[in-house]
């Protein structure tokens, strides 16, 4: 009969298997002071393994990013276009505490209501005019129209939006205190989710009548 | 002719007086390793302030609170009463990376959909049935009706609610790895600001028209 | 003769069982700042790994947990029962820097002064009347007796303990800061480790003779 | 009648005196990354104030230390002598995160089991022979005889103790990963209160009849 | 005979004076979670003291900052132009956990080696073409020439340097995950300083004889 | 036909390899809270692994490392022998935040101007009269001949060194607030590096003529 130390027993490469499939994303943490000098993320496309390329095959390319350098696409109901560089994209911020967007927006465009469940915001406009707004936890509302190279913050975890007031596109970008600062967008988040939120919940939440809120619903996609 | 030096001069008292003001919240850390045992927090209601009681005038009151055993106030549109322990209403709490909040739900109370800043929570149901709920960044929603002594995690940042969908009163208890996580509650981050948001940007963020965004601001005060 | 390539020979197995093996329990901190929304402890029993399963495969039922439902057993020396909910029996809470456990007390009941590594302890009474204390640094005592929905905070590292002083039995939560705060319960990380600390260094430490220390090993286990 | 606006009014006196004194202990988190080259800590002697001196007064004096230099007291019944250098001896650590200290044992001597509640603490022998020992949270005992040059790494948290096992006098130095991690001894944490733990309290965790309680309280000078 | 309770003696004046004096920089660390929304930095010019403004006072100017749309003056001898944007140029970043700076570079102009002691570096340039590099701990030189939205990341702490290698003016912006990274520029910290490091111990470090070390320090007003 | 569900079929045993291997470095943060009492690090040589031990399997050993104890190599051209014991050569340190080195100078020998990316470095002399000192983000040089027993701090990230200004061996141990603080050592990460940095770019940086910095380069290999 055959010992369940062969290695070649199917029990032992499932095992194996097991244990190195369940390897690939591994939570850890590298917004605090890293354990290396950097840490390129190897993981197979659309995962959020945090691994290291090993140092010998490290080059100048996984240093550098050219994504934010195309033009986002505004076709669409919100006329914004977000392009992200964070350690998905750009594996050379892995555990290096920073990461950045570009958001285009076509005149009139919007980048709705949104949070970020761990980073605060700073905002840079290279072109155009943008209201740029944020709402604190007393409910005041900060804004301000920013314009070509000038700055608004918005702290960790709080409602913000920015909006194109000028008359031809805007340029922004967006850098974060996180590689990975997650976003959380206040209309998908209440109307848009899968399974939708309850609908008397969301009508009790605001104060609205069914039909509101199953309008509401229907516009993202429930 | 009096000499500035003199400490009884208006200029030297003044100057004395607006740095003791300016002192006053201190927008120290105390989520990461503390640097003292503890620091009973002490500063005029109201304020933010970071500063520690005197060691010698501590005592074992200061660790103590009893604010939570009180049944919050449900007589709100929302059927919901919250009562907070963070270290605003419970000074010891100061530095030490936690707090505490009690909810009670009427018969078909709502905590309405809310992120908080700075924590992830832990709920524990202490009476009753709730459902509570929160949406992942992708919008994936998780749900479950948690019973006495069950535990639901939120993650940091999130949006998340809780309902009582019992025949009686539910009480709930969260805490959070933040003695001061913040609160950002949907319904009126977006549409109870002071001042409003613009209510084209609201209606375009929300796809609706200004009816809808206007009577959803009115129900929120604006 | 076979060469070393070929995937099926035992040194590539053998290889790819200790490198997967090894994996198992990655030290990654969660305690800050997560990098992702959340990320469910995935690992074989008893171990302490800290990998994610997959997104896809996450349900709401990976956010919660009953296991604090049951009364602990209090049929033992200390009239106490510990019930753990931390990433280890509730792989939800993994990276999210929070725990939380339920102590039930017999009449008389003793949870043992002990000291949590990694923590800040929030104590709340859920039912009977509790002493609850801890000694500071300058080992000064500070203790209450809290009773239901009353609050306690024993700040990070510092020995303390819980004991019912009313007629029933006792239930206690505690919460902490951490997701895995660790436990050093005194009386037996001093006389019931394996192997024994040296009888006479112990006698020193306590100031006793031979006898008194070897009746103290003796009461746990050595 | 005097204006309240007065500033030599007796009120805004007081009320600069009790803003000013309340500032002394300010609880900031240094251990992180710092947000300045350095802060040399003032504060009136004794106290734990984390205020910075004028950079402009700054001088080298300041990031130096000598008071290692000298041998500590071992003239007790522990037969050790600790010396510190923390931010309260040695302010120019303030925000930066370490601290030292040195032990001197006489032959035979002993630093009682302890623990550090915010640091992990690494030993090195530079005299003598020291038996190293802490205890892990499965009460598990790990000890070595470390000598001159020699390392031996606790764990934060853990209970642990040095003892002089050889013929001479011995030397310790001790580094921590915080620039005050505090300690806990453990036989004055249990039975050197002030005021005492109950003693029937302390009987129950023990496992010992009343009158080694009460000889082992009278040996901490209950 | 007067009272040392008379709040009007000089004992006490000169006690608050000292004290609130003392008070300015509070090293507090706002990169980790901050413990309430934000904190607009207040304090006398030049100093960096961590206080906030009282929060009925903010207004949203105090989240906007304009003073990165100016041309750096390039008129040196490296022909660059640093434009900060830390907590101290824009008080609203205070506790946020990011920093802004611009750098303009004249033709050939040079940003010289230098590390930043407290944060990683996010490097975009805005325009023209600039060669930007960093050296990891094995002293491997990763560089490449960035345009127009491309970006480079520099790891936390090593050196690096950014250099126009077009042909007309170039603009970069670097972002920072600290509020206040702080700058070592690498040729004034070694041939800068004041007093001048001794310049046999220069001679020796960079293997020069006397000569080259005087010409060298005397190229940095030593 | 072969199935691909076959745990046999090279696809498999190729995909359970390649997730294996790509394990290896995990670039977790371990200078925050650990999540566990310890963590040994098991990793193949030379590779920066960060993994643990099976509890079953640590020892006392693993806490104890005598590699200090030896004198380093000073036969070099800086008369400075460097001994490490950071988590790669003691792996009993890893997730424990603190790490230390030793430093042998021969008489005259100089540890060259270097900093630190990821800590905060407590120096003691333990032999001999060493120059240690820093330089400050404002190129202010602060100073001091220290001696046996006596310390001095370097804050985190600046430029420092250490110099033998006695008439025999000294020895220097130093100390870090992380496991694996880095090493940047100024003369090579300016002139050694691989490949060398543009010698018109460091002319300029350094305003010197090619000749100076052809020889600079050449002293440090290039």
């Amino acid at each position: 009969m055959e010992s369940p130390l062969n290695v070649l027993s199917p029990f032992f490469l499932y095992l194996c298997l097991l244990l190195a499939l369940f390897q690939a994303p591994t939570p850890c943490i590298s917004d605090p002071n890293p354990l290396q000098d950097f840490c390129i993320r190897t993981s197979p496309a659309g995962q959020s393994a945090a691994t290291c390329k090993a140092a010998s095959a490290v080059v100048s390319d996984d240093f550098f990013f050219d994504g934010l350098t195309k033009e986002g696409n505004t076709n669409n109901s919100f006329g914004a276009g977000l392009t992200q560089a964070t350690h998905v994209q750009f594996p050379g911020l892995n555990t290096l505490g920073i990461a950045m967007a570009r958001i285009d927006l076509a005149p009139g465009g919007l980048n709705p209501p949104h949070t970020h469940p761990r980073g605060s915001e700073l905002v840079m406009v290279l072109k155009g005019a943008v209201l740029v707004g944020f709402v604190s936890g007393d409910n005041v509302l900060y804004q301000k129209v920013a314009r070509r190279g000038e700055l608004f913050i918005v702290p960790k975890g709080l409602v913000h939006f920015q909006k194109n007031t000028g008359k031809g596109k805007a340029i922004v970008i967006v850098v974060f205190d996180s590689q990975f600062p997650g976003i959380v967008p206040a209309p998908f988040a209440l109307f848009g989710t899968k399974p939708a939120i309850d609908s008397q919940l969301l009508a009790k939440a605001f104060k609205v009548d069914g039909e509101v809120v199953t309008s509401l619903l229907s516009n993202f996609g429930n």
